[in-house]
């Protein structure tokens, strides 16, 4: 992401609020156990667009004056959010059976799903650590019910794996819960770190909330179209393990016929290419990028006020990229 | 532990106070989830002797004036403390694939690997939400600090399954890690939220973790030496995961020629029966229960002097209790 943030005079700050970020959760995850210590180093790889970081970043950029610094706050909880998302990877990795993720092996595969449960907690754990080093309770509070509120969405996912009976309003109550509160805290903490009005505050939590929305729905379809090579993890896992995503709900939904029986056939042979061709037919997979689209243009209609010079463009700029990546 | 606690004038605080500690637990884990509902009701009930809440409330009344109360920071505190122990219970059971806990199925081998992944996530989750409504900051900081040990315990005893050069120092220190430092910090935090001295909070929070690493090496005894009906859990577990325990380490290190042969070859072949013989017959068996009932009277000798009548007596019983038990 770093590399590729838009030509704006808040880049400088962008990127020295990310350097910033990178150096606190390095230095919170240090380790005296060489084994400890390895594996750490193993997760940090994983760490690429740093989508939340950049949003705590820009969201308190937003509300505070031109030329003014962020909080050092805002850098702490930059980082646990990281670390949270990160803690979530390596033990989603387990559940989906991967072994690539950004294009290097996965701690499951390279590890075992023992060492990969156990780091994760670690992260966790740390993340958790890292959050009180703010020395401010409303933080941790707000933190811990952004990831009890995950962790529900993804025992709800888990519960409804392999039922083709799941509607379209719970894969969106499953994934505001697993990954649209994330996002939508990382927008939330920025702004109000940055002393944001309370109205504001509460829009910049339902942008980042439709924003990960669209996230995750840019996630199925590159599970369910993209190749490995190019996303840089796994694919094909969201049919493997039988989860029901968007494109595969609405056509369900909106065919009758042999066209249903096609893609129920495929889900049940877990055979990709004939989903894919299912859903390419009835516009499943068109429906459900317009639905991206359009959950995106009504986060960028949602957006507040801003005060800073620049910053008003640069959340919309990374408002389309979340449906323009191809990675 | 409630039905069984010593006659002593404290009873009824003890029994009043795991009683709040109890539904502070199970209000914090309800969900309107049926699926996430189900999960933690199961959970639930491997609530057994509640040794860690226990110590919370005694080494918090043993630093009160008679007839004073508990401050609702111990409650939230114990609650916390026990959550965090449910969810290393919960993801220590995927670790050792173990089928039993407490008499009842593991949520691993009723549910799966990932809900047991996920379930532990949502207990650490909920430990630390819970813990940061008490809404003092150094709590939070200071059950962080724990878990990051706990799980780099975990992680360094990971790193060494199956290693027979594993000696008594990283044997010590990986337990210290995993086990002893909560409940270290449950005597800690007990007597710091009553008011004790500097120093008595310090001692109580080396009481505490000596009676971690004497409970500990009594785990390790039951589960070499146990049966399944009375522990009420898997064993021969440490065996079978390759976990180099004391007895084991003792009888390596003080044994030579065919005694030593005999141990390894029964540790290589996973042959509970014979390493049971081996190791009673170099008295490594023995000399690890003596180190564990010594490891106990060293933290009766170190109990600082108590406020409360009857309370210096109920924390040596309950020190005494940790290696006379059979579950």
């Amino acid at each position: 992401m770093s590399s590729a943030l838009p030509t704006t005079p808040l880049a400088p700050n962008i990127l020295a609020g990310l350097e910033r970020v990178a150096s606190i959760f390095d230095a919170q995850l240090a380790s005296d156990f060489p084994a400890v210590e390895e594996l750490c180093r193993h997760v940090e790889r994983y760490r690429g667009k740093m989508l939340r970081p950049t949003l705590v970043i820009v969201s308190g950029l937003s509300f505070t004056r031109d030329g003014a610094e962020l909080r050092a706050e805002h850098d702490i909880v930059a980082a646990t959010i990281e670390m949270i998302h990160m803690a979530t990877l390596v033990h989603d990795d387990i559940l989906d059976d991967a072994t690539v993720r950004r294009r290097g092996e996965t701690v499951n595969f390279l590890r075992g799903n023992e060492t990969a449960v156990m780091l994760g907690d670690y992260l966790i754990s740390n993340a958790f650590h890292l959050c009180s080093r703010a020395g401010d309770p409303s933080l941790n509070l707000r933190l811990g019910e952004v990831t009890n509120t995950l962790c529900e969405g993804e025992l709800v996912q888990l519960s409804r794996r392999h039922d083709l009976t799941l509607d379209e309003a719970t894969y969106f109550e499953i994934v505001r819960r697993k990954t649209a509160v994330l996002v939508g805290a990382a927008c939330e903490l920025g702004a109000r770190l940055a002393g944001a009005p309370d109205a504001d505050v509460r829009a910049m939590l339902r942008f980042g909330e439709r924003l990960g929305t669209a996230f995750q729905i840019q996630d199925d379809l590159l599970d369910l179209l993209g190749d490995e090579a190019t996303v840089g993890k796994s694919i094909g896992r969201d049919l493997e393990k039988g989860k029901l995503t968007l494109p595969m709900i609405l056509h369900i939904a909106s065919t009758r016929g042999n066209a249903r029986i096609a893609a129920l056939d495929a889900i049940d042979a877990k055979d990709g290419a004939a989903l894919r061709r299912a859903l390419e037919a009835s516009g499943s997979i068109e429906a459900a990028r317009a639905r991206a689209v359009s959950i995106v243009e009504e986060a960028k209609r949602g957006l507040p006020r801003t005060t800073r010079t620049g910053a008003q463009e640069l959340l919309l700029e990374l408002a389309d990229r979340v449906v323009a990546r191809d990675h």
